[in-house]
């Protein structure tokens, strides 16, 4: 009998409207907190970006505005009492959130923060899709390539209590190469959040396969990585921009193991086994025994 | 509209049992060829190990019977009439079969062969499952990696009329890099043959997901890296062994556009959109704007 388990609750969000005060977005983030803690969950994954509306899909011209979609400081006085909260039920949580530098610089960020509420690992978004410039005759923008740089801080994999947790941010599940460092570096859990519009104004033929896409990513990369995968959804129309939800809990074998069922807030809880890990990756994806990196070297080439 | 297309067809077996002799399989697969070019089919794709049982399920112990399931020429004098077949009716194949080279090394190697019957590319298996040594208390064997070689050609891509094709072998595809070599080498499609046991000795928890882990790993390649995929099973009960099916033509969507529906002999055929590749690498995965390759180091250091 396995006894490496841990019960996790994906903490999806309906839409953050730009007419949200800080303390109403952060209250909502509370009572999710707190039902996910009710159903016993010991990690819980907030979205990408969930202080506040997903601004790239605008051109903000105002700077007070785009500054205050911002974190200067996680945490900060907006977020405060997220992390007292947590410290209170005893309950780890990742929070995806724009996060601006000292020397002024942006990224697209996520925290691991631990059960003591204290911020053990950070992750910035390696993979921004989108574009640097507004697009003319689109109905909603991707300016993440505008308003971020790239993450510097690569896929890092932090040890907390008796696993290893790995972190990825939207785009970067759709990017096989995200679960395979994060595996190498001895990931069991990745978690990740995301905003992601129902339809693509680039590439109309694929809108029927959003939610498709979704799963598909996150279920490969699970199953041939080994890994356990949380992925949260901001959902719901925000800002005139429809986002999908399917928040899903994700085992080492591929399956959805739970998922959410509406396009707002909603707990997500599994209680998951860890040892699933080692015994796909001792079989199957046993990558000391099977990995050919000899074969790879394009992958790794600049520019490629 | 687009004018890119072309006709290509899975041509899946049914067991080949080790009594068949060469004739009597060479003359299944050279009805299967017919069937494809009766539906139009420009390009057919043949199983893993197509002329023979997949004999690494178990260990052989006599040489003259392990040296009867390899080719030494390709074509040979037990496989010239499928090529002559393919000149014939004007359709190039995809073979697998166990390469025996005439320095006595042994491949598990996939033949690009085109319409005029001449072997234009050549790719020897990767990514071996399975054990070099005999496994007490199973009830068989995957001793892949005591009968081949890895193979040493890499993941190349062949030009192909209007398009280009890149090749993988079963177990390959299960490997995310598999996929992304080859979409960087520029393939537009990825053609593959399996014989895949319905139940892992190795792996009991995950028999019930065996059909679910083969599309996955195809249709996340697929979708991933904007190819379509073609993968062809050598499918049913096979010397005890029970195999999966499922042989599947596969869009850049990862949409399943065609699947087989037995576990014998069976041709799965599709008119495939080429320039949905074009489209799909434009938008979604458009390589040298969203790749970071300084990020994935690890999956290319030696011995991770």
């Amino acid at each position: 009998m396995s006894t490496r388990t841990l019960t996790v609750s994906a903490a999806q969000l309906g839409p953050v409207p730009r007419s949200a005060t800080r303390a109403e977005t952060l209250a909502r983030l509370i009572r999710l907190l707190e039902a996910a803690a009710a159903e016993g969950a010991e990690l819980v994954v907030f979205p990408e970006a969930a202080l506040t509306p997903f601004f790239p899909h605008w051109l903000v011209k105002d700077e007070v505005e785009l500054r205050s979609y911002f974190e200067e400081d996680i945490p900060g006085t907006g977020t405060q009492a997220l992390f007292d909260a947590a410290r209170t039920l005893g309950v780890a949580f990742v929070l995806g959130y724009a996060e601006r530098t000292r020397d002024e610089r942006q990224f697209n960020t996520a925290a691991f923060v631990d059960e003591n509420g204290r911020v053990i690992h950070r992750y910035r978004k390696v993979h921004l899709p989108g574009f640097r410039d507004f697009q003319p005759g689109t109905p909603f923008q991707n300016l993440e390539k505008k308003y971020f740089e790239v993450g510097d801080l690569g896929f890092g994999v932090q040890a907390w209590r008796n696993t290893r947790i790995g972190l990825a941010i939207c785009n970067d599940r759709r990017w096989a190469e995200t679960y395979r460092v994060l595996a190498l570096a001895g990931a069991e859990v990745v978690c990740l959040g995301y905003n992601t519009p129902a339809s693509n104004p680039h590439l109309p033929e694929s809108d029927n396969l959003t939610d498709f896409h979704n799963h598909l990513s996150m279920q490969a990369g699970a199953y041939q990585n080994s890994m356990w995968v949380i992925g949260t959804a901001k959902a719901g129309t925000e800002e005139g921009v429809s986002q999908i939800g399917g928040s899903a809990i994700i085992a080492p074998s591929g399956e959805i193991v739970a998922v959410a069922r509406t396009l707002d807030d909603e707990i997500v809880t599994a209680e998951i086994d860890l040892d699933m890990v080692i015994r796909y990756r001792r079989d199957v994806f046993n990558f000391s025994q099977h990995r050919r990196p000899e074969h790879y070297t394009s992958i790794t080439r600049p520019g490629a």
